[in-house]
């Protein structure tokens, strides 16, 4: 299957502000997109408003191209290309609704931040091992971009990783609107991981911002934390890749950096003394970080390396250590 | 000439802010600071008052440590090590105040962030050919850090980059104290190169933001410099080094995305629609980027490479081509 510039269709299953932000995207170019959510009365007022009530709720939808509903099934049966934007924890029972095998000749975009919590997988991974898709049919839309700024139309660039060329091409195109670009790499797996990590980097460096570090740290953490993603990268996929490129060093600077990280805002509130629960209480959501830091981990000592940062953020919110020790050990591993 | 731990003596040239917070560092350590300042009146304010009554005036300083005086001479015939801390384009007009061969025989550091802007000179190059240094008596002090931070003794890092280990190393430990953590490489000219370099990306980012550009573009403008950056070491001083070190890395990130950066600030108002003569004014200075990137861009234009954002800096602070413009050109190269 190959995806050509004639595809005007695209399925985006998932309601949240980053969803919102890629319709607003796909509708400035000429594409019929079947939105998915979950919830009846997001859809109901989309379609009467124009709005997405609960998200980005600034940003005016063209219902002639855009159209809601919450017939999951429809959606993936309709369309050649399906767009991906759900947390990570809930992408299995979504996708446990549709019949298995639905999937497999689709283009299947992942815009999704995270990994499957029980399994560690990749979400490009799980597609391709559970649902029988082809990897050069996968694709996965890495940043750095923060939706806020999409709604605002300030200009912005997405990068767009896979193998396979055309279809990378294709999803790129139709990704590209007068105020945000996008270009491709050759990176499926890099990216995606790269994606996971740049939250638990935002985390640390909110934990460190909460705990009263400056400016000198944080650019000490954040150079730190891309030799640890190198040595990650290198262990878990190793393959030639250009770290300085927008993808990687980008996304995690536009995470670390920006007061619309919510990965960072959570990690502001743990370095200031909240709990880990009521953190996410106080935000009324769960960084996808949090699920992150575990799978990287995890990961990690499989391959037997070294990730002090991340150590660090597992440590402080899966096993209770003080956020201002964690610091003091990093301090001094860090250089 | 190699010098040990046992070396207690330093001068420190320059009285601004960096100059200051060195010697806040060394003070730390049981070192004799020689310091010289230009200024009689501070002088004698430091000696009563123990404080600079121009720069970071919060620190207080160790009289029975620090020595102000304004005698140049005396200061570096007394010293074995001396550290360079003025503005890049003073350096010339301060040495030529003392004898030719004075320097050759000592350990000179330099804390400067800029080039000699009349040949286009690394200040070590400088220092090398005109005063007969060999090379690995010299080092230099990289970012990342504020002097801002070192003030308020906020965890900080210094990397001394120098050709000589035992020197490189014994700086390196007079500049560690109980808040901050030196560490060395052998990178004299890149660090140097970088520390140049990264005062213009700053400008940049300071520009953008002017021009109310989001962190989006920032992220994509900072990760675009970094390929910039390796293309001009890669050219002007090719060389195994690690981008990621907080050398380089870090101390693009502290300087592009600090409140206390001073050529980001200057950009910002650059980017308002200041001239470049009302935004020094502003500021009661000029930001060392706008002679680097004079600099900068001339060199590259020697090894006639291709560096999209010093160009636009440098059309936008020396040729008046309008920050919107040049920002224009570079939303459609930056991907």
């Amino acid at each position: 299957l190959k995806v050509t510039s004639e595809v005007k269709k695209i399925a985006v299953i998932g309601g949240g502000s980053w969803a919102t932000a890629l319709v607003k995207i796909l509708s400035e170019n000429n594409v019929r997109i079947n939105w998915w959510l979950r919830n009846k009365e997001d859809v109901e007022h989309i379609i009467k408003f124009q709005r997405n009530p609960s998200y980005l709720s600034d940003i005016k939808l063209d219902t002639n191209k855009v159209f809601p509903s919450t017939n999951l099934l429809d959606h993936i049966k309709d369309n050649d290309m399906i767009l991906l934007c759900v947390p990570s924890a809930f992408l299995e029972a979504i996708l446990v609704q549709i019949p298995k095998d639905l999937l497999k000749d689709k283009i299947v975009i992942s815009a999704i931040k995270g990994m499957i919590p029980s399994s560690n997988q990749l979400i490009t991974d799980f597609l391709a091992k559970s649902f029988g898709i082809p990897c050069e049919n996968l694709c996965v839309i890495a940043g750095p971009c923060h939706s806020e700024e999409v709604a605002m139309e300030k200009r912005s660039y997405l990068t767009i990783a896979g193998y396979g060329d055309v279809n990378t091409n294709s999803v790129a195109q139709i990704l590209s609107c007068r105020f945000l670009k996008s270009s491709t790499i050759k990176d499926l797996h890099g990216a995606e991981f790269c994606a996971v990590m740049k939250n638990i980097i935002a985390i640390a460096s909110g934990i460190a911002r909460g705990l009263n570090y400056g400016d000198n740290f944080q650019a000490v953490l954040v150079s730190n934390a891309m030799s640890e993603i190198k040595l990650f990268l290198d262990a878990a996929d190793p393959r030639e890749r250009d770290l300085n490129r927008s993808a990687y060093l980008g996304d995690l600077l536009v995470t670390t950096y920006s007061q619309f990280s919510r990965n960072r805002t959570f990690g502001v509130l743990v370095g200031r003394g909240y709990s880990v629960k009521s953190a996410q209480f106080e935000m009324k959501m769960v960084a996808e970080g949090y699920f992150g830091v575990k799978s990287i981990y995890e990961v990690s000592k499989q391959f037997n390396i070294d990730m002090p940062i991340t150590k660090a953020v597992y440590n402080i919110l899966y096993e209770k250590i003080s956020p201002s020790i964690e610091m003091k050990i990093l301090e001094n591993i860090l250089k």
